[in-house]
């Protein structure tokens, strides 16, 4: 059975809605960031990198949003995740997948995780300055030219619309009102309506 | 036939070596980073984020690296570029690329690029300082935990090749004796032994 080791409010949320949307059986660890769990020994056994998501299956274990979402859509045809037959469809959502790994939520991160970049708090302050109109920018690129809608690639849902609901929800804590991507807000209210993701928001909750 | 846009000195260099990889028919455009072309509109058309690589295929146009290094090897499948029917290593695969786009390249980006995240310059001077130290990180994880040798992923040449050579070159530049990795120096040298790394390079140089 496929295990998850997630965090609530952080990019995990993605893979955690993208199984619940498969179906199939999984189960769900957290991670508890408040006692930095991510950093010990047990956790670094896990991801070595210290961060989440961590996705352990039985052949070993798979890390990194866009790689653990690729996987869920590609072991579980079924669940109709991704075009899998069609190589430039599927390329369409990895260049999704990867510019909201490299570029959006790198911006995000660096409201929180100023350290990871410098030493310096001065510097950390001058990064968090910068946040919220990074990530305008990167809203304002993505609701013009990369969302088709009413999901991100189109007619059909895919691992992108998770990940897209994911990193949308930072908006508002990032100071940026969403009012400012009308798709983007329409998304984010098609997705609350879908029941995988209120089972998951649910759980998280809990 | 595809249509590759990039710039030497950057993180093209790993879409150009695996299109010249598969053997196929494929054009190569420079975009000159001195005269800011990358800004220009011209190539904005081609892609609005402003970055190289950009593939251009008779579809539409495919950005970001471990998007067009997958399209690569799924279009052109007899190169064998990557293990396309099995979900697990595939997701291996995809790990990889995320994590050098998403931490290696973002980690050496801050050298640079540091007014993408700050406007001032003291931040980016504290940021310059720190590059060194998380790429030193950087390439011990990955030769530690994830560099199975000879190759990225065992004995098979695959797309996470010719992207960890790309990034690897740059740890002179940041700073870094690469001495400290043996794995990644054998693997440097095994790749520049390879034909079409070779063309590349001399493609470059002219
Ligand atoms: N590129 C990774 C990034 C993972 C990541 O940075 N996760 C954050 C939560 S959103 C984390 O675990 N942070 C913990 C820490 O920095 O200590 C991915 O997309 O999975
Ligand atoms: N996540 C993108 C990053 C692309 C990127 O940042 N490319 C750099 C060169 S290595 C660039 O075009 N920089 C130009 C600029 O920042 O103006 C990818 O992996 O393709």
């Amino acid at each position: 059975m496929l295990k998850l080791f997630y965090t609530p409010g952080t990019c995990s949320l993605a893979s955690h809605i993208a199984l619940e949307e498969t179906g199939i059986d999984y189960s769900a660890v957290p991670v508890d960031f408040s006692k930095a769990e991510q950093t010990k020994p047990d956790y670094l056994a896990v991801n070595p990198k210290g961060r989440v998501p961590a996705l352990v299956t039985d052949r070993g274990t798979i890390t990194e949003t866009p790689a653990i979402l690729t996987y869920i859509a590609q072991s579980v045809p079924q669940a109709r995740l991704a075009p899998l037959d069609d190589a430039f469809e599927f390329a369409r959502i990895q260049s999704f997948l990867s510019y909201l790994c490299s570029t959006v939520h790198v911006a995000h991160a660096h409201g929180r995780r100023g350290s990871r970049w410098a030493d310096d708090p001065a510097a950390h302050e001058a990064m968090r300055a910068k946040v919220a109109s990074n990530m305008t920018d990167c809203f304002e690129l993505i609701e013009t030219t990369m969302f088709a809608g009413p999901f991100v690639t189109g007619e059909t849902y895919s691992i992108a619309d998770p990940y897209l609901f994911t990193i949308a929800g930072w908006l508002e804590p990032d100071g940026v009102d969403p009012a400012r991507f009308p798709k983007i807000v329409d998304h984010r209210n098609r997705m609350t309506q879908r029941p995988a993701v209120a089972r998951v928001l649910a759980f998280l909750k809990d």
